[in-house]
């Protein structure tokens, strides 16, 4: 099972491959960021996003995508990039008809520290130790998305094998 | 000069296309909503925006897409929905290296009706009267949408040929 995990940004998009079963040991496949401009036009940064993404979907051609679940409550200056490079993420794969899960922040935290609280040095230390890992991976939005990837991939198997019936019943389904 | 405006949303998302110069009467082209299902999956809803929107783009050709600036201080609930609507609508724009210009709700009310402050029935009113329509368009987004398109036109022709003549260079600058 292959996960991209996606911490979704548009000065920043975390991305992050991960190989693996739950109860197993996981690989890392690759990790990086997608980074735009922060004085480019809106809509040339979500396109720079979406070639981004589309090139680690090309290079690593995962089964899921896991996308970190954006909340309106966060800081209200930078929620509206976030959630709107999350929708270009979750178009991506969507086109492809790879099934798509959310996750908050909170999950991911719990999946790989136990604790729903920890910190991001907490959450890059058990990234670093679960995917055996010389050093964390920098910068912290490369480690989140390995953390949700880890995240996805221990979580609910039998779900994902149902949403994935369902993403390739609807991709099927599409004209174009 | 031929503008399609879009009033995002992921329930309904308004589309209408207006042709015209500032200072001559406009001619409407076309107006409609794309739906998605709200009991469909965000990734599946995003994916039909952009089916819709594509749509959209192949059958009118516009020169100018105009999109409603979203606000984070709006709704909270529905905030996220719409902010990711308009990522994909200006993502579609962009790929064709359509120019993308972005509007706020008083920019449109006041371009319109000469009020910022002006209610939806005053809106349609003026969209009816001014692309010489038998009856306001329904349902309210379509109308919006008309606005945009109509407010686009009216706002800064100088500022529209700079904006295309970078999106044009950032769209021979692509590698895909």
């Amino acid at each position: 099972m292959r996960v991209l995990g996606v911490d979704p940004g548009l000065t920043r998009c975390g991305v992050g491959v991960v190989e693996g079963v739950a109860g197993r040991p996981l690989t890392m496949i690759g990790v990086g960021v997608v980074r735009t401009p922060a004085d480019a036009e809106l809509s040339q940064r979500l396109l720079a996003v979406e070639q981004g993404i589309e090139q680690w979907l090309d290079e690593h051609r995962p089964q899921f995508v896991a996308v970190e679940r954006v909340f309106s409550q966060h800081n209200v200056r930078t929620v509206m990039g976030t959630a709107q490079a999350s929708a270009v993420a979750m178009l991506c794969a969507a086109r492809r008809g790879i099934p798509v899960a959310l996750h908050t922040p909170s999950e991911v935290k719990a999946a790989v520290t136990g604790s729903g609280r920890a910190d991001k040095a907490q959450v890059g230390a058990m990234v670093t130790r679960l995917l055996r890992l010389d050093a964390p991976p920098k910068p912290a939005d490369a480690a989140d998305a390995l953390a949700l990837a880890i995240c996805h991939i221990w979580r609910a198997p039998a779900q994902n094998r149902l949403q994935q019936a369902v993403a390739l019943h609807a991709s099927k389904g599409r004209t174009t």
